[in-house]
């Protein structure tokens, strides 16, 4: 069995590594890590887990965490790893950072997008940021991954098929996002309360959304572009509690204009073919409700042929594939289990 | 007293109406039309207006009907009102009709984004757009007014302040639509069912919905356009009862690449300063709770420097600004009442 | 026009004050007051207001705003005015209090249900309890008039039509209450966040419940009961913004087993054919929506005949009926307006 | 692996044992029932199924059906299966019905609270109650299993413990009921449209609620008691997807008027003490967001001394242990898997 340490269990993405966690069959919970929460039993704070995990949360130091498991799983606060994480640590156990603070090569985007200078840009570089799809051969041999962000996440999976063939202009790509509130965190703030969200639509991190380095590292990178990339990315808060659905809009790249619907579609497909948790709907919108739960990603494209352009979508569940769903997804693979372990359940609709 | 017959009372446009008009000091509700639920009384359809409205509804002949009213404000299904309207009522009554039926110029329109031929385009050339704002002129003398649709309202004072001074490029425009679920109307479909909706999002009538022909056509009147518009349109559906929000993206125009954010917001303030229900929100996106219940426009446009585009956004209450409410207006507008009356209301938060 | 102070604006009753008295054609308002958010505009906490009241909130002595003002509503926080309103300020003002802090006669009381010393007996006793419908001939020359709680107004209209005539068990009585979030106040705490309302319900405050003392004083004061009442009220949390359902049950009292429904109707529609605001519904259940946003209380009773029972059905607005609407109701009595001035509006529904 | 065939796919109790036996390892499915939306495929009823399940449903001979299979799981609509089923079927397979076909003893009881004649008292009589915990010892052998209902499963847990001591009066048990929307069907019905439903909650079914009847023979026939049994019976509406809370309120035998907390504590553990699924929360009222999508009861009962009564709390997931979990928690007992096999899910919370 693997040891594995969960921190920031008193949150929604470390709760979520628990729920999923308790199917793996090759994985024991080693150590329940909390911070203003420590001291308390799980269950108290998540009363799901009575009877199952009633142990108590705790406070430890993070070597001592490492020297009895062989995995850390770290839904920490950003700002809060980076700051404490150690090579000593890293060559001691495999660490999963649900956290940004990983994820961007360039250690002056955390000054432009988080307001933090990175503490520790050599153990940045070492990172391996964990697209598993995308970046499966790295991940086998990584000490460090950087789980990635939700909105990456989803927004990758539906733009790279046409943008890595260059079918759609670089510079038009925009963003539009929807999310459900559980993406905001396990905190009490005014703006989240029920009755300010209820009822409601609104946009907000207009143009300086933190995730909006990290799209375009993606983009840029995994299309092997030749240029950086730069996108509009306007996220809104929606009255869920979980799932993202991306709407991205671009246009065809000018030799592409009498591309068709059926094109595009077989594109998805062979992109989609030996990507088990990533599903092309064929002329259907993809919708958060059918991946609630569960680790899929459902992408679909539609031609808007009048006006040249092409409309990606994609549903992620924010807790799963884009945080805890993708953390185990990188456990498996890293620690060699079969990709899909722990992560076969269906989406609970309704 | 301005004797008014509301049609199609029983649906959510028509009982709005009913809700506004009870607080109008001039004008009697003399008729209430239905036609399934035709010998119900309204208040047993809806429980609200019970010691209030507890009228029978009623299916009456509409000449019979104008003949008895001064006003016949109809919230009735498309393509119902254009088969039996003729001018012999019209000469006789203003109508306000708050379906799409004679709001499209283009009569070809009408079998390509409603899929019927229109049975009257010699009414429908007669008819006056009922945008208050924006056609008051055309509105004091109409005999028949044709009342705008959700998303094209709010679409179109989005857009109209940059597009008519051509800062943005005309051909880049894409609207990201977000509505509630009572833009669907009282009808018992699965597709609208608690379960169907509640804690999702969704895409739906990709490229092809209805709103995109009056839309585009809004875009080039009033911005006295050369070209025909033509826009990249999405809607997504919701959980929440009420509700439009419009994020709006267009590229500006080559030479306004160096326009700053306070010239923006100049120019929406000086548009909107003429206007008492258009607010624009400077600094702040628009939000639907803020407008809930109310017939307000809230308005805001965010310079994407970096991208060299615009963000520009828009709220309403799809059923007051966005039905109901536009109607009232309308009918203030045309009798000479103040054009706020009945309308005041501030949004019902939370 | 008559000036007054509203206190408390920056939470939801206080809010709802603004919107209520915004319809008032005899009200100004002169003064908002406000604690932690004083120095912000209203506008910007609430964006409702945007255009209407962008005044700045104010935090002010109390006698100084007595002198300037005609009326002080106060949606301020129990506790809060108990310890600084004086005879010497209710001798200058009508005083209009939204918290619990006057309503119990017996000081004691505060004690066992809201943890701490009444300070102010001798104004206690002054004190007006400002049900409107049952209490209006005190409230005519009250200058301290305590407004009722959400719960025990919705409670009592249910109750009482039975009670009164001792038809239903005094000791029997068990009130299952439901109430939407709004109820909670303006806080940001982690138990109303979006997340852990959203998708659930549950009671809360078993058997201790605040609202249980003045249910109880309500009950055998307005029955001109011989004992004192004890019941058993369970709370409810529903994730919705608005509302409060009161669903209570008690045995018929020995003599009355051969009631009739229509005899129990009867005894309901001659209870509310003096009261305006009250509708009874007969053979139909109340629901929350018929009442959101408006002042009425919907109540309806059932005999269950097999068990020798009565459900006694209730439901409000708690925000209207339950707080800012009953206030603007005891205002309208106590300075002679028609007593559903500002408050004729209709349930806003859907 | 055992072969289950499944009626009523394309409701939500049907789609809901798809997803639970999609996680269980000795279970094969070997048909998809349906009845309108027989030739569609699953996954396009269900976008959640995409890639799993993309099986036709199918409308087959029940013979055919029971002849290729170990077991079938019907999920159909009451008056469905009694018409149809024959001993022939239940001597070829395991049939477990999830309707109310077969679960009351007394055929009268189907025409006072179903109102029509059970077509099948022979084969009602040979029925087992499958309500797993209590009923075990009959549920190993049985053919026929009727799947008890959402609201009795959880009502019977709150009330047996100190219902089967005598602790509490029989005659004095009011049962006040909470559901989410999924109870009430995968049907158009304009009552349970999204608009009608949010924001809004309302009792229904008033003393006549089908499901008096099999609480009323569940705590008589548990309880072992003396007497029928006759209960006060409310549920309500409640804007939420799944979830049952049940409150219910019992007056203390007098000679227990002396019983504390502890002892009701004490009571109540020992009850759930060998039952895995059914959980006591001490102090701690149960929330329908802690078993969503799992299989758990979790219960609560609080001393109210003042009034000499009990409050007995218990919620479940509606879909799970009040349908599709509790199903396949009789088939693994029948089978001889392991209890919970393919159930040990924890709830999806937020």
């Amino acid at each position: 069995m693997l040891k594995v340490a969960v921190l920031g269990v008193g949150g929604y993405g470390g709760s979520e590594v628990l729920r999923i966690l308790h199917q793996h069959p090759h994985v024991t919970i080693n150590h329940f890590g909390a911070n203003t929460q420590a001291g308390v039993s799980i269950s108290q704070s998540f009363g799901q887990f009575l009877g199952i995990f009633d142990n108590t949360m705790q406070k430890n130091d993070l070597l001592e965490i490492a020297e009895d498991n062989d995995c850390i799983v770290a839904a920490t606060p950003h700002e809060f790893l980076a700051k404490i994480l150690t090579s000593e640590v890293t060559n001691n156990v495999v660490v999963i950072d649900l956290s940004a603070d990983f994820r961007l090569k360039n250690p002056d985007k955390y000054q432009e997008y988080y307001h933090f200078v990175h503490p520790n840009p050599t153990l940045l570089q070492s990172a391996v940021y964990g697209l598993c799809e995308l970046n499966k051969g790295h991940i086998y041999n990584a000490n460090l991954i950087a789980n990635p962000g939700c909105y990456p996440t989803c927004s990758t999976f539906c733009i790279l098929p046409l943008l890595q063939r260059d079918i759609i202009q670089h510079s038009s790509i925009i963003i539009d996002a929807k999310s459900g509130v559980s993406g905001a965190g396990r905190n009490a703030k005014l703006e989240n309360n029920f009755c300010e969200v209820y009822e409601n639509i609104k946009a907000y991190g207009l143009i300086k959304h933190r995730h909006i380095a990290e799209i375009e590292q993606n983009l840029y990178l995994f299309s092997q572009g030749l240029d950086d990339m730069s996108v509009t990315f306007t996220p809104h808060l929606v009255p869920m509690n979980r799932g993202i659905l991306i709407t991205a809009y671009a246009n065809l790249a000018e030799r592409y204009n009498d591309i068709t619907q059926a094109d595009i579609d077989s594109i998805y497909e062979e992109f989609c073919a030996d990507k088990y948790f990533v599903r092309y709907l064929s002329g259907v919108a993809p919708q958060t409700r059918w991946v609630r739960g569960s680790n899929f990603v459902d992408i679909s494209a539609c031609l808007d042929k009048r006006n040249k352009r092409v409309i990606m979508m994609g549903a992620i569940d924010n807790l799963v594939k884009g945080a805890a769903g993708s953390a185990i997804q990188n456990l498996n693979i890293r620690f060699g289990f079969p990709e899909n372990t722990a992560l076969e359940s269906i989406a609970l609709f309704p």
